[in-house]
């Protein structure tokens, strides 16, 4: 079996909240995330926008946990009314949503005997039999169930908590890609590079149209974990542009 | 049957691009659909982002266009070889792809006879028995098939072509939105939001906390149908930070 024939770790995110599906809050977990996961070997797949709402987060986890070797949910683990991921997932799982005894500690440790509340310890709650996820940044923790991670939406505390994951993730082969702009319309393009697509298949050639500064032009981007078989494809369209005279910029990473 | 009790009417939205999924792109079509459905009285409910992959753009399809009176796609329908949204798209619904020869009239008239390639009339192979969506920017059309509405992942062309669909669509009632912002941290704000959503259940009350100028405090966001109960909702909540002492300031559209 030759290297890029292996089977590529995947994964899927799902984002909870009503605020992403109305417009009012642009996520910026779902990019942060890719690229991390990228450079630790292991796929985005699929994303998932979900309401809060506990019929919709259960079909969601239920669907991307059976799909992918792992799953990350963003978001509904604070506490207000409104926070339902924690319990959603417990039914998810058929498990008992139960206070977890090593988050409470860490609470009761966290806040001042008079900020303890009984909304703040409800982030105490979890599905039973969960790893904690450390949160260096605000002490509520996340947790992992299986293969589903759960982590909190704001993207700093977010970010900081998925950087605890590191070690808890077995990644595949890195996905490495380059980039080639092209100064040339897409339509234009798409011969050739349907060509080098089938000449190089364990390549992913994506290309995308953009107008800018007046001209219109085409990025090509090549994704592969070959890096032999990447600088093939890669070079084959510099060949192709230099033949026709079309003007080129390389970008190292895309 | 009083105003809010009325059935809403949902969409869901399908984001088409490895290059969304791979975290290179970061899609902005998602809070343009979702404000501009919700002003034409259409929720959002939905989102799933899929790679340029035919199995998993059926699936994604079928399952959202039985679940929402509207489905949105974006992206995969260009010139190029990784432009498979059209032809998955006629699979899903069992149709022949074809040339839809409106959408070949169209482009045979945009392009110079020396600019017309296979290529770029690919761009005019659809499902059969579609309804195309005018591009007002660069001509090649979306479509409509069913509750499915076709669109191109380029925001400014997508932002063109999703206000032709205004008349085409059917909203319900609108859904309005207050938001109040309180200098106060979400986990003591948790108890009285809790109450305020008991007492008003037709109203959605969403809790965002942050972390601004070095102080902690909490977006409050009331959403609903009814403007009377979202006054009071509001108000509640006004109520209650004034006789706590808690800084507000009201945002008058969110």
């Amino acid at each position: 079996m030759s290297e890029s024939e292996t089977t590529p770790v995947t994964a899927a995110l799902i984002i909870i909240g009503n605020e992403i599906l109305s417009g009012r809050t642009v996520d910026a977990n779902l990019p942060h995330i890719a690229k991390r996961l990228n450079e630790w070997g292991i796929q985005m797949r699929e994303v998932r926008v979900v309401a809060d709402v506990e019929a919709e987060i259960i079909e969601a986890v239920n669907a991307c946990r059976a799909k992918h070797r792992y799953v990350f949910t963003t978001g509904g683990i604070g506490p207000t009314h409104d926070d339902i991921t924690a319990a959603a997932i417990a039914k998810a799982f058929g498990r008992k949503y139960e206070r977890n005894a090593e988050a409470e500690r860490r609470l009761l440790a966290y806040y001042p005997p008079e900020k303890v509340n009984e909304a703040r310890m409800k982030m105490a709650d979890m599905p039973e039999g969960v790893a904690l996820i450390d949160n260096p940044v605000s002490t509520a923790p996340g947790f992992i169930i299986e293969n589903v991670h759960v982590l909190p939406g704001v993207p700093k505390i977010m970010q900081a908590m998925f950087e605890e994951l590191r070690n808890a993730l077995e990644g595949g082969e890195v996905v490495k890609s380059r980039t080639l702009v092209c100064f040339r319309p897409e339509g234009e393009l798409a011969q050739p590079l349907g060509e080098i697509q089938s000449r190089c298949p364990e390549i992913d050639i994506g290309s995308y149209p953009f107008f800018r500064v007046g001209r219109f032009g085409t990025s090509v981007v090549f994704r592969g974990v070959d890096e032999d078989a990447l600088g093939r494809a890669y070079e084959a369209l510099v060949a192709y542009a230099e033949g026709e005279g079309i003007e080129t910029e390389r970008v190292a990473f895309s």
